[in-house]
């Protein structure tokens, strides 16, 4: 079919919803027109057999996740995610279909989240699948949080649970490596046929779960944070999006702040089933809450002036406050003991 | 190192020099305000083994060439790029050495150019080197040039000469396969070493013909073109860049203009050097000028009455004019025969 006649296939009868977006697919560039308002960029590459496994993740799924992680990060800038292009380099494995079912992930997230598809890439690739997605956004000068404006007695907020991505993916590891020993077939998965995926789904073993397994597979952005953040009138002072955990995200704001933190281990909001699990696989759940990573919810610190207004925002919790920098980035235990974030070892999840 | 570690290597003393840039890396999003105009967006993505062959491409010239064919995507807008994210995807086998030289070839291309590196994704890959780029560009709404404008009578222009870029292709694939054989070492191109590819470099093969190299390895954009065309007081009714060859971007300018057109075989210029070789490897130049890819020249179209205006500017050429749809996209050769630019096989180079 040809690079042209997939794109074609791709893009067609793709619509623009956003008045910004003036000129989509077809010329050399997409044109945009934002009025007065500022212009938010961010991209996000992910390459199969590190970012993702076609074993267990089904390329609809794939391609929903590698469009929302970017929306996450211009709501995490406070600003709404206009536009979007999407590169992608695939291998001879993958069949039209294959491409067409990534492509409608990315195409659902899109429609759910009012983003345009306006450009990209489409290539072969002598190995996996590779994914780059670059996102437009915009926000009115007033509006944008960056990370560095955490001030002294912040309240630190959460938008939802954390670790609970961590544990779906630990959940999809271990029976990926029972279904593997079962049938003796534990290929590399960079060779994996992604259409052999739907064997893996062992009903019994994910009963129960699925909510776990959505984290994972399908996260969403905190969009709906955001809108609830703006109609209690408040504007958070630092703010950005969970990927890499905790401890990590917490550690930049305060560096970039020039702050330190105080956070509790009795705050920090666990899910039931993810504890549940953690308890079953030996995991402490507070060290996958800290530092296990893709839960995509917002971090954000608050002026402490704005308390009555979070009390009634619905899946908004409070877990610490900023303090002075010499104070460093803690956790206080269940006992009031303190731990140093850094000596938690959250740098044991980078690669 | 670490991700991070190697990030903030690789963006230290990054000075943002476009007054629109006013966030670069270092949060979740760049921040841009562009004003009144408009924003352009483009994006292109380079896999090893497909785009490039570490064997005999140097990781500086990768880089600078990387950055500067999205440059010459919104130069084809009649744009001025401003911003880039850069994704890195790297493999075990790249040392911190190899990817500060990918690094700094993109970097001196964006000081040539007066781009800003705004973000960007750096992560470890399995495979190959993937390297994603998407560049933001900004132009005042009237002086945008998109494809569809040609009109009947309209001259065909390019900036400069063509298939000399694929002639350099031909060349280094020669001396790849000859040094190979010479050295018993054909391995495949994706596990090759990229610190070994100055063995390459046989001088007696490339002696006088450093162009065809410099054509293939490092190309430029063409804003010397856009900035002689906007100082002659001419805004081209259609254009776009010659990335995939002549033939194939003058048929999308045509459809999507609703046009045909008609052009000269004498009047395509053609570089000596790349004639000789073409002669010396049994090639006919004529059809790499068509349909050799990456020349990154400027293909446009203008109206007939900015004839006089045109004449003066250096490096440009008239190659034909624009006809009414029924004629077809067609090239008169050298006796006066009309092919049909669709019946030369343009599409043959197509992957």
């Amino acid at each position: 079919m040809g690079e042209f006649g997939l794109i074609r296939k791709l893009t067609k009868d793709l619509k623009p919803v956003q008045s910004s977006t003036k000129k989509a697919v077809g010329d050399d560039c997409a044109v945009m027109d934002f009025g007065s308002k500022k212009v938010l960029m961010t991209t996000d590459m992910l390459l199969e057999g590190v970012h993702f496994n076609l074993e267990y993740v089904p390329l609809k799924h794939l391609g929903y996740k590698a469009a929302v992680v970017n929306f996450s990060d211009i709501y995490a800038m406070n600003g709404t995610p206009t536009q979007i292009t999407v590169s992608l380099g695939i291998s001879k494995r993958f069949s039209v279909e294959d491409i067409e079912a990534l492509y409608s992930g990315i195409r659902l997230a899109c429609e759910r989240y009012g983003v345009d598809i306006v450009g990209g890439d489409t290539c072969a690739s002598m190995t996996g699948l590779t994914i780059s997605i670059t996102c437009l956004g915009v926000a009115a000068a007033k509006d944008i949080v960056y990370r560095n404006g955490a001030k002294l007695n912040d309240l630190i907020c959460v938008s939802g649970n954390l670790g609970t991505a961590y544990m779906g993916l630990q959940l999809l590891e271990r029976e990926r490596l029972v279904f593997a020993l079962q049938n003796n077939l534990n290929q590399p998965q960079t060779t994996s046929n992604p259409q052999t995926t739907s064997n893996l789904q062992t009903p019994d073993a994910f009963e129960g779960r699925e909510y776990l397994l959505e984290r994972q597979l399908k996260p969403e952005a905190r969009r709906d944070m955001i809108e609830a953040l703006r109609k209690a009138g408040v504007k958070p002072t630092a703010m950005m999006d969970v990927s890499d955990g905790l401890s990590s995200e917490l550690m930049h704001i305060c560096s970039q702040s020039g702050v330190g933190c105080c956070i509790y281990e009795d705050k920090l909001p666990i899910d039931y089933e993810a504890a549940a699990l953690a308890e079953e696989m030996n995991l402490n759940i507070v060290t996958c809450a800290l530092n296990g990573g893709e839960d995509y919810e917002l971090l954000f610190t608050c002026s402490l002036d704005d308390y009555e207004k979070l009390i009634p925002i619905d899946d908004l919790y409070i877990i610490g406050h900023i303090t002075k920098p010499e104070y460093g980035c803690n956790l206080v235990g269940r006992n009031g003991e303190e731990i140093a974030l850094k000596a938690q070892g959250w740098n044991a999840f980078q690669s």
